[in-house]
């Protein structure tokens, strides 16, 4: 099925990526799980917890014994290095988080890490070298969960935001960030330091789709094209209370029925044949909330996303329009609470999965990622890009989350390519 | 203006609504709107609390004073008897409730408790002597705020439910009803108790309407036609959770989404050129109900009331099958948590109340009431009615209840003609 020369991928590539083993891989995604393992298939491995100290720990002891050299930085995450023959060359870096969410599942962030991990197993295996090194990455806090602002270390580490930023965000459990952040670097007191911020030549991250497009339509890997944009809104539409038994139509300002035709007619206005539309109203609140009494005000949040810059902007800035129209006799107040333009992943990363999973003989597609990733800010710093693989049902931050072993070794395999040909081409 | 020949008023119920007076009405209203004021023109009288005994035991000694006969019963229902030439005969019964919302207004139920007495007044000032007896009466517990089953006094009155079956109610206090009830008892150690259920020839209950109708349509008073029948639902959509960024709107199924079609649909079906029908969704709750996560179940509750029988059975009965389409790909689950039928006001009273009114110049209309009233069990006793006044933007069961000084009176004229001429003609 594959076709090595049609797309250009080395036999050094091809080697490393036939010398995957699903086995391991799935043993080691396996040894993870058992840490902070909630007995449900689920997992909860929160950043800088014990947990997630413990996780470390696991993965240092394997790279140690692959020969890898493992430092971390400020924001503690954890790099696991594996030289080229051109040691002072910017390096490939490859890899996800390791954080979960509370209960969240086995395969999300981790599985970036733990592929990116059997590839350089892969890579010893078959016996090849690189002359770019590669650096395995484990980014500190991507989810947001325990710690309400997430991807810290990768946005650290591109220079987004400095550490001192975050060190005084408190824990859902009451800890300081800066606290639990200390703790996790005490717990490796021997790994050398690297600055914040260095040159990297290229940035790949594996992950689930947390999706359902790849399983429906039968696809093993996705080459992720970029970061969707969001649009985040607040919608309060006001109206007035009253009796529900006593008060006609005719006299109503009913804030429950504006906002339902808000709703409606921005359901209108997102309409998309392509699909490519992320449109979700999450999140409602009606006051008084009381059986017989004519809501008064509702509040609802609006999630809209989208892959293209000028569709975001255009029907983002028609919501307003729209809402404010729909609602009448009520009123609407709309309040934009987070924003931001999408991500493209530029530069030669996207297509080289693609040739990867083609020579491979995979059958691959074109995404945009739907979620935030650590890839985002990697994005800012060098030329970067994701795979996904297929995840059951679409299911992810849940016990349910799951795909198979073949699937992960999919991914794993296009990666070892992909990353032995940035580190030898580029 | 008035034409008492063609609307057959007898001369004593003319000469009985001429003696009603706007300013002593007015100032018994501002009287009781004192013992518990918020000092926003609200009130806090609920039943059964020292409020509610200080309103009583003011109502007591007016009703002394004007020779009236008190009594109780054991609901602490009140009654002020004026005599009639045939004292056996079962009385004309008239008046409604002293108990208001936590923070409720000054008119909801206390004005058709003075109006009545204000029409005992005109009677003596008149000096109209009736066949039948005339109760004024003061009905325990009706709003349900407290204790929250209401019309308590009216229902064990009307032998609807034993009183036995409130006694173990707790109030939003802690306190039990028993324990309320037999304080409130014991502040008149010295009041006769009647049987719980005695023959009355007719009852008329005057009342604020509530809803915007009247005020909205320059007219000063209702002869209300009868108490709405009520289908109150829950209806329990159960979707799909997922994440809002990665879930393509073909292979969503969003409980939210699904209850928005579902709402939309019932206005379709509950659709009234007439504007009869009383249709709310009140309420709505969403889970998980975060921004970003595609909402996985959504509750949210119908109450739909309409006064025929009819309309009530048609529209209440094709709600599940509407609900269940509108849904899908969702899936539904629709709870009546409450039924009643309308109840008629049969008999005498509405008619007499149009007369009435008429004769004194007054514009009157018939009306359904939207709300539940004492006269609901009432009528199930005895011919009844009620009268409604116009409010002020309809607003009820607030501090903002306003009815015009005028608009009392007017209410109180029409009451006092209508009783005497219950007490005497029928």
């Amino acid at each position: 099925m594959s076709n090595p020369v049609q797309h250009s991928l080395s036999a050094p590539a091809l080697k490393a990526a036939a010398a995957v083993s699903e086995d391991r891989l799935w043993q080691s995604l396996e040894a993870m799980a058992a840490i902070g393992g909630l007995g449900n298939g689920g997992v909860t491995r929160q950043a800088l917890t014990p947990e997630d100290i413990a996780a470390r720990a696991l993965l240092i002891g394997w790279a140690r014994q692959l020969g890898l050299e493992v430092s971390t930085d400020e924001a503690a995450n954890l790099f696991l290095r594996r030289s080229g023959q051109e040691p002072q060359a910017p390096p490939v870096v490859a890899g996800s988080h390791m954080d979960s969410q509370p209960a969240g599942g086995r395969f999300d962030g981790i599985y970036g890490v733990l592929a990116a991990f059997e590839a350089m197993q892969a890579l010893d295996d078959a016996g090849v070298a690189t002359r770019r090194p590669i650096d395995v990455v484990a980014w500190t806090n991507e989810e947001g969960g325990r710690f309400e602002r997430s991807c810290t270390g990768s946005s650290v580490w591109a220079g987004q935001s400095p550490l001192a930023a975050f060190l005084d965000d408190i824990g859902s459990d009451g800890i300081r960030f800066a606290d639990a952040l200390a703790e996790t670097l005490a717990a490796t007191p021997d790994l050398p330091r690297r600055p914040a911020q260095w040159p990297a030549c290229a940035y790949v991250e594996p992950h689930i789709e947390q999706g359902p497009v790849l399983e429906r339509q039968g696809i093993d890997i996705a080459a992720v094209t970029g970061i969707q944009g969001v649009r985040w809104m607040r919608v309060e539409v006001e109206g007035v209370a009253g009796h529900a038994g006593t008060t006609p139509a005719a006299h109503r300002r009913d804030a429950l029925q504006a906002a339902v035709r808000a709703i409606t007619w921005l359901n209108g206005l997102m309409e998309d044949p392509k699909d490519l539309t992320r449109f979700t109203v999450g999140r409602v609140v009606v006051e008084p909330n009381s059986p017989n009494t004519i809501p008064q005000k509702v509040t609802f949040t609006i999630d809209f996303r989208h892959p293209d810059t000028a569709e975001l902007k255009r029907r983002g800035s028609a919501i307003e329009r729209v809402v404010t129209e729909a609602v009448k006799p009520c009123t609407a107040r709309i309040v934009t609470t987070s924003e931001m333009n999408p991500t493209p992943f530029d530069g030669p990363v996207p297509a080289l999965i693609e040739d990867a999973a083609a020579a491979l003989g995979l059958r691959a597609t074109r995404l945009a990622s739907g979620a935030f990733h650590d890839a985002l800010y990697a994005a800012r710093v060098c030329p970067a890009g994701m795979l996904f693989i297929p995840c059951r049902n679409g299911v992810s931050h849940s016990p349910d989350e799951y795909s198979t072993p073949q699937q992960c070794a999919a991914g794993a395999r296009v990666l070892a390519a992909t990353v032995v040909e940035l580190a030898n081409r580029t």
